[in-house]
């Protein structure tokens, strides 16, 4: 397909930090232009981001319905190719069933919706559309995270036995949803929010990121949530222990009240053979560890690639030494998309690395982990089935 | 006093790891002089480990029973002052209980005995006798932990809210015990051991230093505990999560095949204001993250008295950027229990910073964390109270 | 000025490395499209880069010649606003001026010309057409660079007295240039480099580094500069003591040949009061050092914006512990070139964030480093002037 | 030999800082102890000091004579083995050589005395008499110093090409030495330190390092000189380059204005095949650096024996993970100073790992890089000879 992907963006109006991101993800690769927003739902803010986005004025939306109706209704070399949404969680769902409903496919922000059930009806759509589904997930989008993946994959840890990953932040320390912080305004709101704080925003992140390192399911857990900020309504620290379908036994931490801390998301895998550790901020590290070797540090971009796996080449732009980070690993989702898309629209055929990104299917997992570590944490006993 | 301090030691013999540990860490500052021990169970290794340690032939025993009757027969200005016991746990007791009627003090290994009863018939005899009882939890002797307790003491933090507590090791990640490494054999059978492996060995160093930095107590824990190596008999990993007696939550992960680790003993608590975090490998650095300012690097022996607590400075030997280690924190808790008894022997007062070493208490709180631990492994119960 | 700039780009076709991290740094922002290129001396990779690019048909040029010329031509709406020259060293001059010429703005890569001669005679030029001129001294770019240029401008070290940059690489340990590395065997080349190897492709790096960071000009250098792979035409390695205008004394190490480094560019600066740390490769911290003080961990983004100067908060895209990177800091760089050049369009005034980026002035500094460099490496004497 | 070494000490009374550090140096390992000392010139010290060391009356010598003297008269079971002298540099000839001559062996701080020519004076004594010298370069002490000697000596990294060792304190950024700073009042004072401050104090240590580890000898430097407080006489900061006799490069830093450092020496060697990075503050940890594989972590005490020296194995006292530091590098130089004494004693061999300390050669070389960096500094040429 000669031409780049047109994008259409539901929220992400001035001051919305996530739509930014998305913004620059898109742009980085020149694979993708933005030709259409419905960007607030105040219309003021939503013509002026439009504007300083350079959008044309009869394509600056003022709500997601109008322009997803218009946009269908333009000729096919002119209209969107798919939809990016990245308002909050409870109005995730019917933009995107809408954009699915008339052919758009679609990028979402997690969590992938404010219920497990909107997230199963969304499965269902995109089955029968067959449309395209990107979920933003951003840390598996990391290099070595999928250098990780394949080397537990490939069975050079052997047999898994251990899962630690844990992602202290310390944004929520004090109640600053009361004191103007319109992002901990909405996150700390079950109604915007969903039933679960810290374990919605950044405990589905670790999740995901344990389940997609190791290849492995979560298949119990036992959750202390707690309400560490008096006056606050969700969770903003919790710790999990957790077990896997393969036996393997892990714990899960994921705070906002971890004053100090910034993105500390870092994950930490055991086997028969040794261990992977890798954390987000300083990503292009993989940490491999061996019971009778020295620690190996192995590098996004580095001059061995008989020891990097294909999946964490195809996702690296620079070589060893040049760090690429978080908007990198976010652009890699969606460049894997766009791959995709591309590729399926001429009639062909993904390669099995760009059709590495999440899709529907891990937004229910991440749903599922919600509703199940809010359970295991109003329960008396040790152990909760996920998904019971 | 103007002497050295005598030590005479029970077990320790040549190949017996903990043995040379203690004799560094008593050697080291030129307070104490080893004079008698009876070394191992092996007559000959006793005798070969005697001599090679230059001692009097009249001073090599042979058992613990002959070492305490022929010392405690000796005249005052020749007997030794304290013993120090560095058997496997099950026979922590039988000597420490002799010693100590027999009027000397005494330095134990941790666990302090194999079962709580042991320790709390210890405790007594202990207070009858107004003798010294010294623990050996050595990672309370680094001087950036004691750092960190001060810090939390001083209220630095603010209130705690989260105690992050996690010692991974790789030793046992094959079944060593039965390929000839007899540290693993003891370690792992249950008659020497006690009723837990790893949560025995170094979950109850995790546990004190928890204890120990936060000046707080465990109350509850919900432990998962695991055999990960088919054929073994008792725990090589856990996990468990805490409640502590201020409303603080925390998680302690202890594990012996976490492979491809060393000894990475590391805490983590956070506070209202702002986080610590100490690594065992790196160990004289403390990083304190506060909320609005960066992080802080406080080393030992920083060039920044005012910031340093005299905890940490009296345990100290060397200027910033000359790294004691290991053998220097274990020297610390000889040092102290030295000095203690010096003074004392002396008619005088210990300063605070001397008194700073493991008890006899800190030894029945870590018996009681093993029981505790164990129960609730065994419960369907999420919560076990600590203790019950 | 209500739309993007328009770029076009000579050189920087397939495989040409960094001509696509041109592209990605000017993509990200959404400032900029690419509109023409004349990627390639290749037609026929001319042709397929352009195409690859969705560069339409009639904007895909063979040469920079027919770029700039049918540029110029085309109506004021939709002619490029600046030309971006990625061609090796010796290929920049020629179609910089003629880009001036015609009223096109300039973006360079370093080292800014061949020669010193060509880099005055391009400072004349923009001078004459008082177009801008950014040259893309990658490693300015980064926040916390430019918090390191903040803090010793604003005094925070006292009178700077030392400066430490070095610049190890690994890629040139064998002799590449032979063995069908493209990349290799132009920066190799006398004819196409220039007189230096090292020292032009990275010691200027190092140099530029070194006087941003300070605000200090070297004033004279004692150079040691090797071939240390036999066959090679050029400097792989070099060492270079430097003084500074302030009576700072400094090294500059620049090595090709570190074999098993990536690319480890670190600057550290002392003052009276403290000194400054930063390395490119965990580009997000800056240590700031204490004579009386704890170190300090400063962060790009960190959540203390009184300590954080404008010039590193202008320069961040995410919060703190989502790590940006070299794309990033390549990216501010045409991001504030962007910023400049559209309020001048636009009559106004740049800010002075916008206007921190590297320009021909910088590029006769670099030049007049190789030539001082080289001179002092073939001389016997210790001390060289700077540009005599 | 069945017992003890006997140690006494000139100079190293209370509050001297290394005189503190070469005791428990030399107590660590059981293997040497304290008889006797002529502790310090002022009586009342050398008294209070030899008490507090529990060093019997009659063996509190005065002065140096006395206790050679006394020493030589005393029975042959009795009397000291060897003398350990940690007075300032001025004041190491005189008992060195005194001892020598009444058969004493020798343990000396470096540098090993005043000037180039009482080395070599001492350099014949001990060889006329057979003596044992050992010269105290500390930092050669490291295990994984040893081994990164090790690696390069089997070629592990082909031929050496470069050579970085760098020294970085801050502990003179003031003028200490006028506001009571004993420590710092004889370092800068060249009537008590040498013709050279902190080349002589740290740079030697560098130099040492630097052809300890590479088994290579300087052949030329190029030395810059400063001193950067005003006021002060002697160089506090300086920049050397380097030849070496097998055409490597190198460039040694020293520096003690270098504000807010510890005591940062590193060293990291590059040949053709790798590279090896060693930092002092952090010892325990060796980086090997590959051209074509990842970087590796090794550890002192590492599970991997295949991959370890047996001159790094024979000078760690822990497993893994346990951390050895400055005060274990410096035991490790009495430890092989005794074992080697002990073994001759015995009229066995010694084993070349416990020959491997530095010695009256090391000595010379260290006084002659004095010589050369001083002349270099005041020379207009680039190069000085080494030894010129």
């Amino acid at each position: 397909m000669n031409r780049k992907l047109r994008m259409g963006m539901v929220g992400g109006g001035k001051d919305a930090f996530i739509g930014a991101i998305h913004r620059i993800a898109a742009n980085m690769d020149g694979l993708i232009e933005l030709v259409c927003g419905a960007l607030s739902i105040n219309p003021e803010i939503a013509k002026d981001s439009g504007k300083s986005l350079f959008l044309p004025e009869d394509r600056i939306y003022l709500t997601f319905e109008e322009m997803i109706k218009k946009e269908s209704e333009l000729p096919a070399d002119k209209r969107m190719d798919f939809v990016t949404i990245v308002t909050p969680n409870f109005a995730h769902f019917a933009p995107a069933i809408m954009a699915l409903d008339h052919g758009f496919n679609v990028v979402l922000e997690k969590p992938i919706t404010f219920t497990l059930d909107e997230a199963l009806q969304l499965k269902k759509k995109v089955d029968e559309t067959g449309l395209t589904l990107c979920l933003t997930h951003t840390y598996s989008g990391y290099p070595m995270v999928k250098q990780a993946r394949a080397m537990v994959a490939e069975g050079q840890l052997g047999k898994i036995r251990k899962v630690w990953v844990e992602y202290p932040q310390g944004w929520l320390s004090k109640l600053s949803e009361r004191e103007g912080n319109a992002q901990a305004a909405w996150r700390t709101d079950p109604k915007r929010s969903g039933k679960s704080g810290s374990m919605g925003d950044i405990g589905t992140h670790a999740a995901h990121l344990a389940e997609y390192v190791t290849g492995l399911q979560i298949t119990d857990l036992c959750a202390d949530l707690n309400i560490m900020v008096e006056g606050r309504a969700l969770d903003d620290d919790g710790n999990v222990l957790l077990k896997f379908n393969n036996g393997a036994r892990g714990v899960l931490m994921a705070s906002q009240v971890a004053a100090g801390e910034e993105n500390a998301l870092k994950i930490r895998v055991y086997g028969e053979n040794g261990g992977l550790e890798w954390a987000q901020q300083e990503p292009n590290t993989l940490l491999a560890k061996w019971l009778h070797k020295p620690t190996e540090i192995l590098r996004a971009g580095g001059n061995y690639t008989d020891r990097l796996s294909s999946y964490a080449t195809h996702n690296c732009r620079t070589p060893g030494g040049h760090p690429e980070g978080y908007l990198e690993a976010f652009g890699n989702i969606y460049r894997n998309f766009a791959l995709t898309l591309s590729t399926k629209l001429n009639g062909g055929t993904p390669t099995k690395e760009m059709l590495d990104f999440p899709s529907v299917a891990d937004g229910i997992r991440g749903m599922t982990f919600i509703d199940s570590v809010v359970a295991s944490a109003q329960s008396e006993l040790k152990w909760t089935k996920f998904g019971s």
